[in-house]
């Protein structure tokens, strides 16, 4: 078991002369594994049929030769030129009937035939010669899956949607019930008659908008599908492909069953001080998706990126400290886009871990630190699990539903998620994610955060649950079934009405005029009261009118027509608790919400492991990893040994970006 | 004589055993007209030439038997999934040349004879069927002409606005010398080569912007009159279709005068506080537009709507309040969007009069209120009149031409309405709006706003007004004929300019730097000075350059290069008076100008209702409306009865969103 | 020699009997030049084939008997509507595809070879007919050449950008290895796949849209050759086509080499307290593309425009004052858009320099005055020269890189370059433009601003120059060479890394978190401290650690994570020195920094001319042009006489836009 090092490596941007220095580098910085062939496709097939693989095989020999393990990338991810050409009807189209063209990448429709016959033989061919190379260490299948095209809305996506909705619906009656077309008279007398949810008069089906989202995720991963048909043919390496991170248009929890490991690209923004926490929450999701298994961090940036309007670089040590967040959290493998900065392209100002201006610089000495570093930390660290007694619900159909056009409010859905993340990792615990319909007896406090769209089964599940964990469910939860039809009678589903003990007699989010004019709406937010919440508390992005029929009202709205209902209830149920939250408490409302709930669930609060006031800190393992994403130095409480400095971790102090693993025996290996 | 009460029934979303619930619910409401059909052709012809008209049978038999009236639509506004299929050319085009899609409603081109025929056969089964139901109260023809589509550019349309333009122009040459052709080398050589204003480089030709204006509210009314053609053939019960409050697409002077009774569908936002002005100001043209007549308020919502950004309920009591403002401006029907709130589909979010929680609900319950008390009051008010001295202009060629690109400045046009109308209504006077080139004899005062494209007419009708009555003329009026051919020699047309006394050197907008950069423009204002505009004064929106012949200058510009120049005139004409207001004064000073104008024209103001800032008084027939939309208590001043009471009228406390309908006589019924 | 004066006459907008008017108040206006023809295609050629000259001929003969010159347009700048009806395929095409229609004016694809057959024919039976008028005085070929239609993107064009990268490259391998197409799997085949930079899923390939930049910019001067080319064959008129100030997309370097007097069309914004300086720049680049020989003024706007949102007229004496400058920094003619306002058409609200309220007013008055002084100052100024010491490199190349997508940061090129531009004017120093490959020798300062795309020519000729001059080179220069391939090592190349003495090891320019919800990023700033910028001092835009190796440090980074790191160096080379300047300093730092660097390059500085703060003065030959562009009075501190008032400079008050022109001599001619 090891944490890997290294990232992508694309020789082909390069004379061959720079190949023998790469490696040289590559020992250095104690890299690892290379991520190869990713943009290749064009080198290894000039033009239809002919294909050039002597370059990779110099390639892979070199990194072997270098003791570099390798991730081969099938190379399907951006198709060249030539496949536009000869098959124009492969370009991808917006829902405004825009075909997109070449010149940057991922220039395919998903469910192309054509791309998929072609990207198909490309993969056996690769197959086929790099099998049993000994370099191989793990198959890279496509990259970034829907990263720039998740959509398609052509003539060849409109035949593949309706078969997707024939095998789903059956009849076309019943698409037509479920739907709700009877309204606005848009009844299909055949499947024939539905297309994708092109640019319309107005308001677009929702039904049909949700069918889509989730046919498209779908139509990639039939894509990722029959590449893993065709690798599993010849090899029994593992196969992944790259996530990135909370990303909407495509289902993770579908995906992650099909990769043997969880991998994840995420660039989060140097200079937002929110980063490190939504970076958490990405991390444990990518821990989450993947059962609990150490996962890969295949992408992040050295220093900057270059699609932000403003690209700052990485502050010294911050490309350290969150890669130690990664492993803290669960990776077992730092990776980067890209080894050595491109010269020329769309991606020349995306830092490398060898900078244009070479090696006589902070970030090449930073790359070196951290590669001696990991591999010291290996055997600590690789492999082992990260507990955790509390989840939040994550759903992708009711990501895709709560942020619809004409619904009740804008709800953001991911950030009501970091909310609830936040709150609850603020206390020093670490969060998963789960599905509403996955087994949650594991857990003693699960959250379930605006899940609009949700099934009889998820419904029943969440329930049950209540009977013996602490079930917390926030506003926006199963207003619908998972196809959008209403949930008539108050909403939520009558076995969650009834462990809540509460219904919803009508929506009343806060609303400022719409200043049509300037198109811009402000965001009035909602006086809250009650000891739950503390003084001066205040909701936002949703309130309602809320019946309680055998639950406690712990906090009520506090101002305006809601003045007196409730905002927060709590119903006992003997063996457990269900909670009900009508709106978005504001972050100190949140965290004092937070803390009664969790005492609630039973669980304890651990020690604070250092001073200062955003110092991270989460156990996994044996190990403690204490990260410092403040201005000041912080001073670790904590008892044991720090890996890294091999110092007592008692009094230690921490600079900014500064990082400890500490564990109680002083044995590190 | 009534006050209808009820709302859109679409029945066809809900299982048959729904439908008795219904109208067992309708009874309890007070319900008395039910308006079906709106979004169902798709289920009256599930493919072409097939037509299902059994559950219609059903559904009106039901409502006669339950006592409910119908206002039966033509179902035409939104076509089924098989006409696109079939015709795709009957789909409406974007001025960038998007073809938009089914899947939601209204997507059919204006102008496209397949759609005409199509809805006309259906309008001919319908009416054959159904002209001697005996529910049968009211024909409604299609819904909300150019609601999502005013606007086609194909190649379908294109022919018929070549058609319209031979009709209007006679010849080619004549098109050329009314647009200015000669400018910019846009000669046509012959009417085959103009276009419908499509995407172009740069500014498009003015006058063909407004033709294509003209023409595409023509081209809906074409359609509304040839449905009606077949209604008349065999049918004599009244025919609407619904209005749109101020709706810049059509041109409602040229359809009101084809309908039998005017409708409305508003939905003005809860939680603007200016929303109770603008709304008032919409009552008042829709009393307007139908000579004085009683109207009905065809639409509006129980609660929430679900299209802003932001949703708010409405807060308890709003609802009627404000159907109490449509009464009181003359509206004989209150009914609502819609019946039941859609458990499936794009509008399942907006509120209905029975709510998803059902009916032990405030919503419910406030229905069921004001469906008593309006029964109760119909024999006092169904059929009488709201009386008015005072008439402010409006002008569809106007607001569309003003409003153009590569203009003076920004006109907001309906801003600059809503301004005369609220400095006016302010004062307690209830207006109308007028033609320009109306009978204006029966008014004290006339305003006349940005009535920028005047006829020869309008101009010689207005300077003749100016002899008898007070003409108050605004900025930006008459600076062009109905063609968009500037007036020159000072703008405002000869008689005009003799009539005020002034005429216009050179317009002077209020302007900032134009950022592009961040594509920010801030609206300064101009400094006024005069006992008119009192202390402290601004202008917004206008400046210019006016040179005074013969008039009074009431009112200047105070600073800048204007400073000095006239900003308002009077000239006395002997028998009446003409103003000119070269600026839009800041609402205090609109309000005080308005008294000075007021007063001028010989109309005493009324004396105050009650106490309360915010409390609007509206006098129709015998009854006096008064209601609160301030957030505190108002006390009534007026003597009188309460209709809704019973209590004497002096002395009454209305709570926010409170409502008294005060008469003299102490006879109710 | 002669100050010209007059305008675009456009007398087929109005009515024979306008005509006779027209030249009559020409002759009062001292009007001496009028363009003729510029938007008279549709006039000329009615339809295909058939010409009518007679009413130019007409035209011409009046404005000769009347004494005015004319600068006669070949009315190719907008096609009638007939090529578009015959040939839709000369209709340009937007990057995402839509085709652009008639309707405004300038609908043609550059590379179409229809449009250019029938602009050819046109041009040359114009030049058959008039070459020999004697009223000839200047051909005016096209007008603004891709104002509205810069870039077309439709499949013409695709052919042509085609045969344009063949030339460029050769072969397709060295296409390939420019554009780094191994990167993202671009490899192009053959150039028949290359297409336009269209819509496409991602960040387009930079160096495909750079090349499409040269190569639009080249479509347009072909077109203008061709017309030259006809046009030499029988006349020996000098030529010229208008240009447009900084218009980004035409690379004006290249033209001003093809036209026999540059000429300019310039519209600043009257009520920006930058334009002032803002069209300073604008005139000093004029008189810089022409080599430094008198230009034209060919349009400006008599008051004020219709084209921004809201269009305040030019304030009294400002046209004067303004076309007073552009006189002071090089024009020897001040010509107007448009004679006549027009009554109708796209540009009505523009104003003319006969207004709509005819010639009782500001305007007309103020034109008189101008032509009756300009006729007075002839003698004494046409013709005369503007000396300079100090020049600024400008890049179109540089200007298209810096700012594309896929950026280190948002870098606003004509921003810096008129920070630089204002700095050194603000000490009362005259600045030209120079391209940076060109003969610096005569300068004794020069800057060179974001100069990103550097050639090894352009690169070795600054290092040069710093030999014996000052240099000073601002961030963002010489990262790439011409083709955005990056000077790795550091940037710069190896020559001005020499010269200057540092070189660069990561950008780091001020970001702040990147607000994607709403679509605002704030621009943080950088502290900077040292002698040079004075206390306070900010640094904007850009950021970088600077590595140095042979130069002394001026001024440092002042806080975060740059904090200490140089921000301005420079070392000396014994004959002269070289500054690196790795921010845009705030403008009052920036001015400082200017005084220490004029100060290093032995420049000393004038006198000032006046008291005032917003005086501008400019030596033109024997002539100082003193212009007050305050709100309050200005006292002139100059000794001399003032040629425009008759008397002594010293001590004469200007008022707000006053102008004098003040010679030592008292001759006046």
């Amino acid at each position: 078991m090891t944490i890997w090092y290294g990232g992508d490596y694309n020789p082909e941007q390069w004379p061959r002369e720079v190949w023998d220095d790469d490696v040289r580098l590559m020992d250095a910085a104690g890299v690892s594994l290379a991520t190869v062939g990713v943009f290749s496709w064009a080198r290894l097939e000039p033009r239809p049929g002919e294909y050039d693989f002597a370059w990779l095989d110099e390639v892979l020999d070199l990194l072997h030769a270098g003791g570099v393990r390798v991730d081969l990338a099938t190379a399907t991810a951006s198709p060249p030129p030539w496949l536009a050409v000869r098959h124009p009807e492969t370009l991808p189209v917006t829902e405004d009937g825009v075909r997109l063209s070449v010149g940057s990448r991922q220039q395919y429709c998903p469910s192309s035939p054509v791309y998929r016959e072609h990207a198909a033989e490309l993969v056996r061919r690769l197959v086929e010669r790099y099998a049993d190379h000994p370099a191989l260490e793990l198959w890279h299948v496509n990259n970034e899956y829907g990263c720039h095209v998740s959509r398609c809305y052509c003539d060849v996506s409109a035949v593949a949607f309706r078969a997707w909705l024939r095998a789903k619906y059956g009849s076309v009656d019943e698409l037509n019930r479920v739907w709700g077309t009877a309204f606005w008279s848009q009844r299909y007398d055949s499947f024939d008659e539905v297309t994708p949810p092109r640019a319309a008069p107005s308001f677009r089906n929702p039904t049909q908008l949700l069918d889509f989202d989730r046919f498209s995720s779908d139509e990639l991963l039939d894509c990722y599908r029959a590449e893993v048909a065709i690798i599993r043919e010849r090899s029994t390496v593992p196969i992944t492909t790259n996530f990135m991170g909370f990303f909407k248009p495509v289902d993770y929890w579908k995906w992650a069953a099909e990769v043997d490991i969880v991998s994840d690209d995420t660039y989060p923004d140097p200079v937002d001080p929110d980063s490190p926490a939504y970076a958490a929450m990405v991390r444990d999701l990518m821990r989450s998706l993947g059962g609990g298994k150490p996962w890969l961090l295949m992408e992040q940036a050295p220093s900057a990126v270059n699609w932000r309007r403003r690209n700052a670089p990485k502050a010294p040590g911050q490309m350290r400290a969150w890669s130690y967040q990664a492993v803290g959290r669960g990776a077992d493998g730092i990776l980067f886009f890209q080894w050595r900065q491109s010269a020329a392209g769309s991606e020349k100002f995306h830092s490398g871990l060898v900078p244009h201006a070479g090696t006589d610089t902070r970030v090449w000495r930073e790359v070196e630190q951290l590669g001696r570093e990991l591999a010291a930390l290996s055997d600590a660290v690789a492999g082992s699990r990260v507990p955790s007694d509390v989840a939040i619900t994550l759903d992708w159909d009711s990501w895709w539903a709560v942020e619809q056009p004409a619904s009740p409010t804008d709800v953001p859905y991911l950030g009501i998620l970091f909310a609830w993340h936040r709150a609850l990792t603020s206390l020093g615990l670490t969060v998963d994610f789960v599905r509403a319909d996955a087994d949650l007896s594991r857990y003693q406090l699960v959250v379930v955060p605006a899940h609009l769209a949700a099934s009889d089964a998820a419904v029943q599940n969440l329930a049950s649950y209540a009977e013996t964990g602490t079930l917390v469910v926030g506003f926006g939860t199963a207003v619908t079934d998972e196809n959008l039809r209403v949930r008539l009678g108050g909403y939520l589903g009558e076995p969650l009405r009834r462990a809540l003990g509460v219904w919803i007699e009508e929506f009343a989010p806060p609303a400022g005029p719409d200043l049509r004019a300037t198109g811009i709406a402000d965001a009035p937010s909602l006086a809250l009261a009650g000891e739950v919440v503390g003084g001066d508390a205040a909701g936002h992005v949703w309130g309602e009118y809320l019946r309680v029929e055998d639950a406690a009202t712990l906090a009520t709205f506090a101002a305006g027509d809601l003045a007196g209902w409730p905002a927060v209830t709590r119903r006992s149920t003997g063996g457990g608790s269900g909670w009900y939250v009508a709106t978005l408490p504001d972050p100190a409302a949140h965290r004092r919400l937070a803390e009664s709930i969790v005492a609630d669930a039973g669980i304890a609060l651990p020690d604070p492991v250092a001073t200062g006031e955003r110092v991270e800190a989460v156990r996994r393992g044996t190990a403690l990893f204490v990260i410092n994403h403040g201005a000041d130095h912080a001073e670790l409480l904590a008892d044991g040994v720090d890996l890294l400095s091999g110092s007592p971790a008692k009094g230690l102090r921490l600079p900014p970006q500064g990082v400890a693993v500490v564990v109680e025996s002083t044995t590190t290996d």
